[in-house]
């Protein structure tokens, strides 16, 4: 039998202009860091919403510095509007509680926030995605076909390793890569932007380690004015994202 | 119905004297070069095994720099010796390839690494597990009752948040957690050592952030070199791990 649900999906995202995946191959590159900034960024301009899916840790809570902020029940759910941000999280069912969610779980769970939340119009809805290729990624990939996919990874060959990985399979699968960021750079190396280049992935931007980034957590302000924004900044005036 | 490959496993694991499987809350906190590092330092006066479980992003096999060696089948698998260790790795049966696990597979490669090799005579058998409290986790902790859990943190609050959950967890289940080491320290704060005795768990060590490490990807001599084996060996003298 065909999940009932899973036809919701496309109603509930038809007025959304463009769906951002922030993806890594790997944990511990600043995904959650750079999709939340990049939601921030684009909100000084356009209407943004920001959907938290890495169930393996969920992170953007802690950097929007939400505080009681809940979604509304009206015919599915309303997200809160969280420091400019129409704003999701897996952590309003799970209570952020250590749930360990089998693989039919997270599918499941997925599948519902997907068919329950009423996102409205927006022109961006970024997507914090959990690292690697697992559950929720396939799922994702299945269910939502317009996703476009921004990869982040750090300067080091354990995280680009698994880079190659995830492009290849996204490429197989025909969905849209936007490129690869290189973030928390601590080297004057080249070498991920010219792996990059060999994969025929548009090299973004690399993105200094700044210290400030662990400051910043909790704080819209001081988010904005960490180096991830100001290379978010640079890329969406010089690149159409 | 029972598999039954399930009751072959403790016969596998019957001459390992301790199982140490080096864990972390989320991805990218040098847990692969921990345990990597652990086992080389280890193996300096011991029988050691190393087990890469880490389906999210397997790297054990980039640090050791494996090259050729293959597992043997004779009444089950042989692992290879790399580096004076026992090595055992699922890229030898996914071949490193972009390959998307589902729930289920996982828990069936899981269970079936772990029915087939032969360990043989171990004093120390050390897991790189994947980062999280997922599928693999949670059936290592059903199908091995003997494991002991090394935690690896980063002075990130984002990742020492994931390590409170999988704590919970770990003591909810009964495994004992031998400590927290905190890597790749970049700051002079004490607060991940304050928290984790907050935790009631043991503070290992904290390890500076070495450059040296990157460089040592792929070389033994190098990799027993880095903070991070100078550290394991401080702990390795003071505690009995």
């Amino acid at each position: 039998m065909v999940d009932p649900r899973i036809s919701v999906i496309d109603e509930r995202l038809r007025q959304v202009s463009r769906i951002i995946a922030v993806s890594s191959g790997k944990g511990g590159v600043g995904k959650s860091m750079v999709a939340t900034t990049l939601a921030l960024t684009l909100a000084q301009n356009s209407k943004v919403g920001l959907f938290d899916l890495d169930f393996t840790s969920p992170s953007t809570h802690l950097i929007l510095g939400v505080k009681k902020a809940l979604p509304k029940e009206d015919k599915g759910i309303i997200p809160p509007e969280v420091n400019g941000l129409v704003y999701m999280s897996l952590i309003y069912y799970s209570k952020d509680q250590a749930v360990p969610l089998r693989g039919a779980d997270v599918s499941n769970a997925l599948i519902e926030l997907l068919a329950v939340t009423q996102w409205g119009k927006l022109d961006f809805l970024i997507i914090d995605m959990p690292p690697g290729i697992g559950d929720a990624v396939l799922d994702l990939l299945r269910l939502v076909k317009r996703v476009e996919f921004l990869i982040v990874t750090t300067s080091s060959l354990l995280a680009f390793e698994t880079v190659k990985k995830q492009a290849t399979l996204l490429r197989e699968l025909k969905f849209p890569i936007i490129g690869v960021l290189e973030n928390m750079k601590m080297n004057n190396s080249d070498s991920i932007q010219l792996e990059t280049g060999k994969l025929g992935l548009n090299f973004l931007a690399e993105i200094p380690y700044d210290p400030k980034v662990e400051e910043a957590i909790g704080n819209k302000n001081k988010l904005l004015e960490t180096m991830i924004a100001e290379k978010i900044r640079e890329i969406l005036q010089v690149k159409a994202l």
